[in-house]
């Protein structure tokens, strides 16, 4: 199945079976995730994976009710870097030269872009930065999943502080963002499982400038 | 090649060499940012395709000179809408009636969400969400250029407000929110087309909780 193809199977199942999904394929998932792209390459963002059934019971609430969090296999939460401090930039340097088998000392214009950017914004608008960097990464993360014919169900639909709070994410200089529930359709019990899919015309969506 | 390998190959190519992609690929990258979910299914978002020279030379003093931009075969710019009104709720309700074949007044429950959602908040907060949404099909169109094996460079270096008067996207309600170059990498000219890919590492990224 390519891309296209997947992007028609796939839809924001309202039910889910609980059947489990592989690790490969969640580890698949994963890893489309940690590849996305992200302003500077700096991904300020962490994504959390939830199996434990009673936390899934305890999210439940926070998120509107939805069947899904429980229903799932895993529960994958993006959480977005509270702000962007001048440690983080700087292991993402050190990192980066590392990887790229440089000096530091190399990456230091880069490095005085970065953190001329976080000093300029105030720790809301870095926030907003990385929770739109965020979003890049749950766009892959949704075709990933489609992909490996995974169901996922993109949800903004949560109470993001309850949440937050529940897994303790302040303490780790994260706030959630969005949620993505793994699983598998349960499309006898799910109303939108046979409904065609609704998306915007061609002609209105696209403009040929 | 499969999703992983597309995202391993991909890169932000900072050069490209003016190769023009044919356009049954650019049909099918567009065809997968428009198949891109999206908060409630809303889509508050345009997709403009430049290809006219004189237009791009005129877009990339305002994109920090950045050369793909001239370089690139298409130009896509994400623009997200500058407001959610009602006006564009209740187009979005009609369309979804006529797809799946119902009334429109059998949506009447959720056209009452979503004009909920857009009445309590301010025209910020609403062009903010719907940003986030492109950010969404952002993403979906960096893994489909990937996978058709077009190099594209995601781009948030711009003067957006300039950008926006020069396309008179306010006209249409719009706001640009990020580029998206498609084309073919100049690797011989581009000083990161050799280097590797840095990636936080999945123990960092990745919270088991």
């Amino acid at each position: 199945m390519n891309i296209l193809e997947s992007l028609e199977w796939r839809y924001a199942s309202k039910r889910m079976n609980g059947q489990r999904v592989p690790s490969d394929k969640v580890e698949r998932i994963l890893e489309a995730i940690r590849l996305a792209p992200s302003s500077m390459g700096l991904q300020p963002y962490t994504v959390l994976v939830i199996e434990d059934e009673e936390l899934k019971k305890q999210i439940r609430p926070i998120a509107m009710d939805q069947p899904q969090i429980e229903e799932s296999s895993h529960l994958l939460v993006f959480a977005a870097w509270d702000d962007i401090t001048p440690d983080q930039i700087e292991e993402y340097i050190q990192h980066a030269a590392e990887v790229r088998n440089m000096p530091a000392e190399q990456l230091l214009d880069f490095k005085n872009i970065l953190l001329g950017i976080a000093e300029r914004n105030t720790q809301e608008q870095n926030f907003n930065w990385a929770a739109r960097q965020a979003y890049i990464a749950f766009g892959v993360g949704l075709v990933a999943a489609a992909t490996e014919q995974v169901d996922a169900t993109p949800m903004e639909g949560f109470d993001a502080a309850a949440l937050d709070k529940l897994l303790k994410l302040n303490e780790k200089g994260l706030r959630s963002v969005t949620l993505l529930p793994l699983g598998y359709r349960d499309a006898e019990n799910d109303w939108l499982a046979a409904l065609p899919k609704v998306r915007r015309q061609r002609e209105k969506f696209i403009i040929e400038a």
